[in-house]
Parts: structure tokens; sequence; C-alpha cells
């Protein structure tokens, strides 16, 4: 191939392809420069002025090399790997630093087989890291455990990149023997390993750092930042649907240039679609100020130093011909996009196909659930004073407010009340564990609502005023396979959207899975949920016990702050 | 281990070793900071206030990563790789990308090896390129070929970190098969390929890099350097003992900061001895106005990225603990030396030992000739003119003047002229090839010069005015194993200095070495020799044929421009 590479570069014989015309980004010298680029198979072979078996003229565009994600969980768009790919892909993303953390908590590492190889079908590179922390906590019942000796057996696969953000700070800096063991598999498999450690400084971070990560994509306070940098961590400028640190890039200099990389960690279906991808992020960067050439560099040659991505992030002889020809430094529309040298996406519209998309039996059919009663459902208190959770302003944050209750036949009042029930009713293992709260303050009323998806190891979720819906709701999820469902009972209607994979993703197309998935939003508004939160995905936070204050588990309700279980009578 | 770093890093125990009080660079900010660092076995577990087992004051003094020297040939200072070490690593040289060109012309791989294993014993990490072009050229006769299928086989050893300065640029640029399998071979091992490419520009320079060429250390103007950056090279800042190009920090750029490295090429041991190694580039860097923390940035943490060396060239948790306290940012002064975390040298004297050295039967014994004769030094030419060798000001490039010329007996005469005759022969394989030259204007009178150093395939070269002192001169070379050597006709002398590794180097030590080939570089001068040559030295450029215009080797005068054989009848 090096003959075909040299030959064309040499002007011996034509390009493959060539971007006639073209102003493009130098990212080692950091300027703006003119000339063709030419192609052969799937490398950029040179600058200058070329002849190709195929042009396209590129006047008025500026080429930038394809944008790599430096962190993102697929599984936040509820689409399958093809599906995300097809709205990325036209917004300029060519490589992607993927942690299947979600659907590896629920499938195990037949989760982590199935991105793999649903990405083999889609132009976009799916740099896959085996995620570090399954289950997030030892609380609660997830489908999968990855302790120490399952990270040693499958770090070293073929198919997996490094080991994902490791989230068990807590476990490294205390030394933890199986949490070192996951770190010590990544380090002899010679693989990177991401961080995740917001707002540890000192020597604490001097200890998690010692565990050789070299990422954080948590870091948003200035001295967080400089600290984490200082001391060797690539820093993460995120731009996800909730976690937005563009911030962070008040912070780049001169000389710390080179260690800010981009990524979205967790992103919607509907910001993909609407609002883009990396793309919106550089829109974003450059709107607030940073020099347009910085922000593509942070996008690309940081991010493929950080993951030791070698020709890959520059336009250069010999490096990989992802390319993105957009209108301007400023909108960053994508004109074309180029991955391996091919023409995969044209004015936002993916040149490939995403209706054959692959979907094994074992990460279906995941809800396992018995029949669930009414019965199931009955909360009994020992008082007339309860603690009831609350969600604080930003959405995944939660509080616990001390309220009164009154009880009829065994089972808490909700009639005249601001308080609904909430429920974790584990999914997995047919374990029949049902974690029961309050919830106040909501909105919802009449029924029930219901989602598969419980960061971070996904049990169904109910919320409702009704014993006999919220156990409709379940039955529901069971029977559809996983999704989200509401229960109207006035109406004696049940409405659900499947989420067959996993009960994380749809196996459907982005766009009819969107539309079908606002009109269950709105009909959850319609039934009183506030216009604050998120219809279905605020629910999904509420089991999630590494963040504060109060939490639900299938094994019970969970004091975050004092990392133990408490009671639910106050 | 990583325990023991955690705990250490989060101060539940001691360190092994605390730097106290330092001033230190940190190379991903740019600055200079203060603190403790803290060492536990091999690595840096952090910095701040800490307490060690053992513990050194670096109070007044600045703490710098160990440098990392890009592209060094171990051979040109003539010492063992022990000897070597025990001058560079005081000066505070941890790590040198080696690539043992020369002596692989000479010995083959085993050549290689044996700078691999030499290189076991000293705190000094010596990441061995392959060399690419053996022999240099196919017109002359070396030691050893290493074709495409040699590098094939070899380029996967494990003691092979690369493949060394990719000096056949033409072999690329043309296509040459046996050249692009070398280049394939190394992608197919994953391993990074060295540059050297003086003056390739535009579509030649790009189907170059099309090989997957990732550095250039030739390269010394500015559109060169602007070019080579923007295509994805690293460019090294050489400071050899006759090239250097510190020169170059001059087009250093705030974005194209990161694309420098430092390296010496070609260093002879009085200029490491006596000058430095690396320190000595810093210091005149910064003296020309370089901000000296870029400079080390350059020196260090650019370097291991270039050679993707993880967690090796800064001063952070998890890095290796290869550290260089100095007495300040102009001098460069090292106080104290620590690899892996020991200190192995002070006050620029090295604390390991070298008397030990490793000599393999395989790399000594090296000149292999028949028993020479005066009449094989006799030069019969057909007419009154003939070419004649001369050395251009810089030392390497030769030029060629036609002179008149008398004869005797069948040989030409060089009683009362400026002209010498020059002789190239063949040493490795006993062919017998005698290649045979005039040369103008050395200076030298009565009796010949030897010496087994003459680049690329060292054969043995030798200068003189008379046939039998030349004959005596290659006898006395074979004798003693390689070297140099004079032989004093009118006094009856022969002097020598034997270079047993190969006919390149030296097994003794550098102190004794060196004083004795000051005596011998004297006895030259005292001989005629120009003070503008260097006695030895030059003449082992003469046959190198890579460099224009005349050259000589043992199979006949070269053209280097013709790029074929020349007559020496003019």
């Amino acid at each position: 191939m090096l003959e075909k590479y040299i030959k064309a570069a040499t002007r011996k014989v034509k390009a493959d392809l060539v971007l006639k015309n073209t102003t493009y980004i130098d990212v080692f010298c950091g300027v703006l420069r003119k000339g063709d680029i030419a192609i052969v198979g799937e490398k950029i072979v040179g600058t200058g002025e070329y002849e190709g078996v195929e042009e396209i003229d590129c006047k008025g565009l500026t080429v930038v090399p394809g944008y790599i994600d430096g962190h993102v969980h697929i599984e936040s768009s509820q689409l399958s790997p093809e599906e995300f790919a097809s709205l990325i892909v036209p917004r300029g993303t060519t490589t992607i630093i993927a942690d299947p953390h979600e659907i590896t908590n629920v499938c195990g590492m037949a989760g982590c087989e199935y991105i793999a190889k649903a990405s083999q079908n889609v132009p976009l590179d799916v740099m896959l890291q085996l995620p570090s922390c399954v289950p997030a906590t030892p609380f609660e019942t997830s489908g999968a455990t990855l302790a120490g000796k399952d990270i040693e057996k499958n770090i070293v696969n073929g198919y997996i990149f490094g080991l994902g953000e490791f989230m068990n700070y807590p476990g490294i800096i205390n030394c933890d023997p199986d949490t070192l063991k996951k770190a010590e598999a990544a380090h002899s498999a010679g693989k990177i390993i991401d961080g995740h450690a917001p707002a540890v400084y000192g020597y604490d971070l001097n200890g998690y750092l010692c565990a050789g990560i070299s990422t954080d994509h948590e870091c948003v306070y200035k001295e967080e930042i400089e600290e984490k940098i200082s001391k060797g961590v690539y820093v993460h400028i995120r731009h996800g649907s909730s976690t937005k640190n563009l911030g962070n890039a008040k912070y780049i200099t001169d000389a710390n240039l080179r260690r800010f990389i981009l990524c979205t960690d967790d992103r919607h279906a509907a910001d993909l679609k609407e609002k883009g991808h990396l793309d919106d992020a550089l829109r974003k960067l450059v709107a607030d100020g940073l020099d347009p050439v910085r922000a593509v560099i942070c996008a690309t040659l940081n991010a493929a130093e950080c993951y030791n991505l070698k020709y890959r992030g520059a336009i250069a002889p010999y490096y990989l011909a992802d390319l993105v020809a957009v209108d301007n430094l400023k909108n960053f529309n994508a004109k074309y996009v180029l991955k391996n040298g091919k023409l995969v996406a044209k004015d936002g519209k993916p040149l490939f196909d995403t209706s054959k998309r692959y979907l094994p039996a074992n990460v279906l059919n995941t809800v396992h659930l018995k029949n669930m009663k009414a019965d199931d459902f009955v909360l009994t208190l020992k008082g007339k004073k309860a603690k009831a959770m609350t969600i604080l302003p930003g959405g995944v944050v939660t509080g616990c407010e001390i309220v009164e209750v009154e009880s009829r036949d065994g089972d808490v009042v909700l009639e005249n009340t601001d308080l609904l029930k909430l429920a974790v009713v584990e999914r997995h293992k047919m374990t029949g564990n049902i974690g029961k709260a309050l919830f106040k303050g909501y909105g919802f009323k009449g029924g029930a609502l219901g989602i598969t998806i419980a960061h971070d190891s996904h049990n169904v979720i109910l919320m409702g005023d009704d014993n006999e819906s919220m156990a409709k709701a379940a039955n529901c999820l069971k029977e559809i396979g996983g999704g989200m469902v509401i229960v109207d009972k006035a109406k004696g209607e049940v409405h659900s959207l499947t989420l067959d994979i996993a009960g994380l993703m749809s196996s459907r197309d982005a766009e009819s899975l969107q539309s079908d998935s606002r009109a269950l939003i709105e009909r959850a508004h319609a039934m009183g949920v506030k216009r604050d939160y998120e219809a279905f995905m605020s629910l999904a936070f509420l089991s999630l016990a590494v963040i504060p204050k109060l939490k639900l588990l299938d094994t019970g309700l969970f004091d975050v702050e004092k990392f133990s279980f408490t009671d639910i009578n106050a």
C-alpha cells in the first residue's frame, strides 16, 4: 500500500480522491493553509496541487480533521450505535472513545461485545473502554459484576481499547485490593485508564493518579483544572445534555493548550439531532471567544495524542483521511464528512445505510420480573413522619424532606398531598427486591410512570399515586422488554415506548423514536409532571447512589452522604 | 506496587526518597512550582510536602525531568555504552534514542545486540533503533547487509524500539520495493520510524512522509522546518560535535513548540567530557534567548510524546522518577541526577560503576585483511592530469580538483606536491578490494595515517605519501584489531590507538582513551596535518558516498552528484 501512497503523493499517479481548493487547518503550526488535499485509500497522502480520480471542489470551505469525542456513553442517546453514528458522523465526529458502562451494568460483557460489533457497521471508529465500575456501588443489584478478575480477563481483548472512567476514586485512594487489581490489569495490558474524580485535590489526587490514570472529564473549577493539568491529567471540556463544562476553555493558555480535549459524556438524541455533537461544542466555544484553530486542536490532535491514536487528528501525509469540510470556523456546519478517505456524509445527512442493525438476542428481553400486583406497592409506615425525596435544581442531586403522613389499612395515603410513591424493582435476577420511598413535588397525578433506565444498575423505577397503576406499569415494562410507560388510571390507558436493547436503547431509527418519545413525555406533563423535570429522565437519576443525598435502590432507601441505608420512618 | 505508590502519595507511609524544598518545572503548564518531590521505587508519587525514608535537600536548586536525546549514535563517542553513560548521565540525560548504525555496518545484528546488552549495565534507558540503511549505499562493501527481509525479521525483537533514521529517501520516494518493505515491517510491528531527509521539500517530502516517518534531525532552513512541522514531522534541534542546529529554536512558536525535540546525533567524547551533552544544548539555547522552560520542554515532554514514552518527561504522579537537580536554568549544572528513582550522579560524577564492561567476542577482531605490501598502494595513472579530492569548509563535503601529475615506474610521484595518496581497504570480507585516489591539501608529510572508522561502511581508510608506510599502517590496524595509526617513516616509528570494539569504539575508560587520543592527534598535526582538519576524523568522512561530491569507496572513486563511479584520470 505504501507504494500507492507514495506514487500519488509524488504525483506520478492520480490520487483516489482530491479535495480541491481548500482552506485547511494545520494543527501543528496552528494556522490556516490553502491547497488541495490528496487521498489514497484511507490515508491523506499530501497537500499541494493534486489531481484525483474523483474530486470534490471545496472552494469557500474550510477543511478540518475529523473530531474525536474523548468520552461518551452511547447509551445516553437511547439509540443503537448505528443510529447514534447516523446523527454524529454527519456533524463531523469520526472517532469516539466510548464507555459502555450502562449496557454492561445490564448485560455484562455481552453489552460490550454488542456495542463493539454494532459499531463495525458504521463509518465511525468506536474505541471501546471496558467499564471499570460495574456495579457502581456494592449496595444495589445490577445485571452484572466486573470484579478485578473479570477486568483482568477482558482488558486483554483486542476489541477493548482501555479501561473506562474510574469512578471509584475512594477505592483507589484507600487501596481497595480488587479496585487496584483493575488498574494493574490495564497497565499490564498496556492500556490507558480514563479518570473520573470530581473535586479531588492535593494528596488524594496524587494517590488517585498513582494508579496511572490519564484523563478527567469531571473538573470544572479553575484551581482543580490547573492542578490536574500540572499533574499530567488531560482535561476534557464536556458538552453533554445536562453536564456542560465548556467554561473550562477559559483556562486554556499557550502552554497548557495541548492538555485539553473535548467530550460529550451523555447527550440525548434530541440534542444530537437538533443542536449537534462536537460541532455544537466548537460553535459555542468559538462564540465564547476561544480561537477557532485552538478549539479544533482540542477536538482533534490533542485527543489523538491523549489516546495514542497515531496518525490521526491532523491533515498531513500518512494521516487517516478523516476530514470535515465546514462552511466556516464560526458555524462549523459540515458540508462534507470523510471517514477513512470515503465520503460518508453530505449536508448533514449520512450517506451510509443504518437500516440493517446488529441485534443479538443477549441484549434483548432483559426485564426479568415476576407478575407484579397492587399489593407489591403497599408502603407501610410506622408513624406520622417520614422521609421524602425531592430533586434539587440541576436535576440529579436529591434532597430529603421530613413530611407528615397519614396511613390507612397499612398503606400510606397520598390523596390530597403532593407526595408520590417511588419504587425500584430489581429486574435482572428475579430477586423480588423492591425498594420503596416517598417523593415530594413531582406534580404527577392519576396513575403511574415507569422506566427501565435507572443509573447505574438500571432496575425498574416507578412513580405513582396508585398501587394498581404501578403494578400495571411494571408489568407493561416487562412485556415490552424495557422502555418507558405511563398508566392513566382515569382513562384506563397504558402508553409505552419500547427500549428493547437492554431496556436502555431502541433498535428503531432515531427519527421515529424521538417523535414517539416526545409524545410520551408530553403525556406525562399533561398528567401533571412539572416542567422543571425531564418527565422520565429525572426518574433515571433517583437511584444513582454516588450523588447526594437521598436515593432509592432495589435494596432500600440510601443516604449517600452517610454511605449507608436509612429508615424511611423519621 | 500501586498500593505502595498510593499509600506514599496520600502520606499514609513515608516515601522511599524525597527531594525536599525544590523549585521544579511543571512542563504541562510551562511554569515553575515549589514543593517536595516524593518518590517510591522508580516512580514519582507526588508533589507537595512529603517525608521520605531518605531525603535530599534541594533548596536553591531547580529540578527538571531527565533529558531525552531524540537521536544519537553512541559510536561517535568512540566509547562503550557504559563509558558513554558515565559521561552523559551526570549531565542529566536519562534516556536516549540510539541508532547503532555504525557498529551494525561492521558487525550486523551482533552490533545491535552488543549495544543493547552493554546498555543494561548502566542507569540510562537506551531505546534502540534498528538501522534502516545498512549499507548506506549499494556501491561499497560493508560488514553486513540488512535487507528488507532482515528488517522484517529483526524489527519485531523486544529489544528493538523502532526503525532508525531512513537516510535512503530516494529509495522511498522512488518506491524501491526492498526499501518500502523495511518501512512496512516497522508499521506491522507498530514501531516508529525516524527520518533523515535534508532539504527534501514539497511533493518529494509528501512521498517520503507517506512511508510513515515521524521525525527529522537534518533540517536547518526556516521554510524547511515550517513545512516539515506542518506535515506532522517532529523536528530535532541538533547539538552534535560538528553538526550544530541550535538555530532551529528560532522558529519555535506558541503553536508549534510541542513539535521540537533535542538531539546530539554525533558527539565526540571530548565534547561530552568538556562541554557536556544536552545540558550544553540547553545552556546555549537559553543563552541564545530561548525561554528556559520551553527549552526543557523540548528536551523532555516533547521527546517523550514523539517517541510514545508514556509517563516520562514530566514531574507528576506515576511518572518515571528520572530527575535532574540543576543549579539554575541558565547554567544547567547538574548537582544531582536520579534515574528510576535512584541517585546515580552527583556534582557531575557518576555514582555507578562502569569498570565491568560487557565485551562479547563477536564485536572484537573485526579487521580482516591479508598482509598488506607496499605494492598494494601503487597508483598507476594514464596521463598527466588526474582528479584529486579536497575537503571543503565544514569538513564533510568534498571537492574535486583536476591536478597535474607525474608518474615514475608506473606509480604517481608525490614528492614536491601537496598531494597525498588515499586508500580505502575493504576490511570485512577479505575481498582484497582497494580503492585508491589522490587528496590535495591535507598537509601531512613523511609516512601514513590510518583509521578503521570510515562512514558508513567503516573500511580501513589510509592517507600517506609513502607506499611502505601505508602498508605498515594497514598491517598495524589489523594487528591491533582496529583504531587509529600514524607511521613516521623518518623516525621509523608506528604509533597507534586501539578501538577494539568493531574498530569504532574502545573498551577502555573514557579518561585514558581521550588522553591517548589527544596525543595521537597532536602527533598527526606535528607531521603537518593542517589545523583546519580533525587529523583522523576528517578522514572518516572521505568515503561517505551520500555527501557530495567526490568520495572514495573500497570499490573505487565515486561521484556522489552523478551517483556513479568515476575515473581518476581526467
